[in-house]
């Protein structure tokens, strides 16, 4: 059993009002992975390095437990870089350079030994490329994807044929309302799901995550926390968790899929504690399940008595 | 056992891109009274209108169960007006015009009959009219109360008076960080729990709400409503509602407190599905405990097994 992510592997530099860091360890297939692995053993990316990628950071993703055999050189191109910069609550940010170097002629090669994997992630790439992997894997149990408003604008047919091959999309709010043209969420939702994927799910920051089936909707907390250094890849954190919890359950049924979303939720909000992806390597599975107990707690409603019974 | 709520009783002429209503009821102290009705038989207002309030809205709090004697009418002057214009997503709003008309020089007389109330709901008002009904009432058991960025940025001194002596502050995500002057909202509900509430609820409109107490936090969602017709009001139906429940209750304990947001919740649900607060006097008690469930459902996370465990 074995998990395939698909996406950008970059340098990211970030800004923030509170501290910053140059050149981190970035991109959509790194937190995939490393969010992924603390759930399944075997997990694969496919990306897209250029020369100047460190060996220490090719380290990072090895000792992380990350199978690099899809890793790509491109000894003519320097790698990915994306410089942001996030404002003063943390939740909305500017994007200051984009420099897609390796990526721009970046056409996936799946491995062999890769062609077998059972959930395939698609990181946000060109929607083209994103099923160009699943033309070449085998026959994908499960497919969970993501992508970003710059698709939905310009290659708005595309990602459309994209999206009727995937089984759970993974975006934000903003990007919901844009794709379907509906400020309310609920009908955005409705009117995505008609596009394809049976499983929607709407991630929204601090304010958590929505999950959309076709018989019931979840809210998911987000995880209350006090300091946040970096919000990049928290996405992407948050779709290997969930890919990696539905590997190990085994099963997508509502439970699965509502536990998935919290163990999304779990890495993402390790995720943000530090620049890049670091703390995903320090985790170990006593601190998933304790904060994982802690969204339960968060949530919990207590049983309610029926308004009549309780009237004298 | 009875309920005080002391605010604005209004005219509210709402647009939205969807529809629009002309001076309908409003005004804090008719959604708080109205809100707590299903759950509490002695709902007491204290409010000012005009001599052009018609007797027809009066006559719908009179239906709805709200008791009136400290509804004063000012003859010399007309009803508070309000109108807001809603933007395309319902979760922002532009006020148009404000008229205080009998407001500006409101102060209340809590009636003889009033004095004894066991819960009192301040709805927005000046900070120091707050008190002033506090200073009337005897000895109230439970005192939440609610503002606005109004009194934040001009009577900030004033607020905080108020707010040593408020049991539980109800304010908005916006609002909240403005006062605490602080992004993250986790680390604003320390610091507006240190200004003396020892409860604190940040609404968060689409969002759903966080509770803030000594030992822990609190997510409720909030419903997936697919129809919102006016938000107005929303703020004040959720205050109500977690009164009312309060009330019925008999207990300030987390199980209360949680079931309390949950009901405020699903009374707020409601009044956004039509102009005004019509919607509350449709409400049967079935229909609320109906929606209750429906919010436990909403945010039920299944048993955790722990990751150790899972693992071969």
């Amino acid at each position: 059993m074995s998990i395939l992510a698909v996406g950008t592997v970059a340098f990211d530099s970030i800004d923030t009002p509170f501290g910053s860091a140059e050149r981190v360890l970035g991109g959509s297939a790194s937190y995939l992975t490393l969010a992924a692995r603390p759930f399944c053993e075997d997990v694969r990316l496919v990306g897209v390095v250029g020369h100047d990628f460190p060996d220490e950071y090719r380290q990072t993703l090895a000792d992380g437990g990350v199978d690099l055999k899809g890793l790509e050189v491109d000894e003519d191109e320097k790698t990915f870089f994306w410089h942001g910069q996030y404002h003063y609550d943390m939740n909305e940010r500017d994007t200051l350079d984009t420099q897609l170097n390796a990526l721009a002629s970046f056409e996936p090669e799946i491995p062999d030994s890769y062609l077998d994997s059972d959930i395939v992630c698609l990181g946000n790439l060109e929607p083209g490329i994103q099923r160009d992997v699943l033309d070449q894997v085998a026959d994908p149990q499960y497919v969970i994807a993501d992508t970003m408003n710059y698709w939905i604008e310009s290659t708005p047919d595309s990602l459309r044929t994209t999206l009727s091959q995937v089984d759970c999309f993974v975006i934000n709010d903003a990007e919901a309302r844009e794709l379907a043209d509906e400020p309310n969420l609920v009908r955005a939702a409705g009117l995505i799901r008609d596009m394809g994927p049976e499983t929607l799910i709407i991630k929204k920051g601090e304010h958590g995550a929505l999950l959309f089936t076709d018989h019931s909707v979840f809210s998911a907390p987000a995880y209350p926390l006090e300091d946040i250094q970096d919000p990049t890849g928290a996405g992407d954190a948050f779709a290997g968790g969930l890919a990696g919890h539905l590997h190990r359950a085994g099963s997508l049924d509502r439970d699965a899929l509502r536990r998935g979303v919290i163990y999304g939720s779990v890495i993402a909000s390790f995720a943000v504690q530090r620049y890049g992806p670091d703390k995903l390597l320090d985790l170990t599975r006593t601190a998933i399940t304790e904060r994982a107990r802690a969204f339960r707690e968060l949530a919990a409603i207590p049983k309610l008595v029926p308004l009549e019974k309780q009237l004298a």
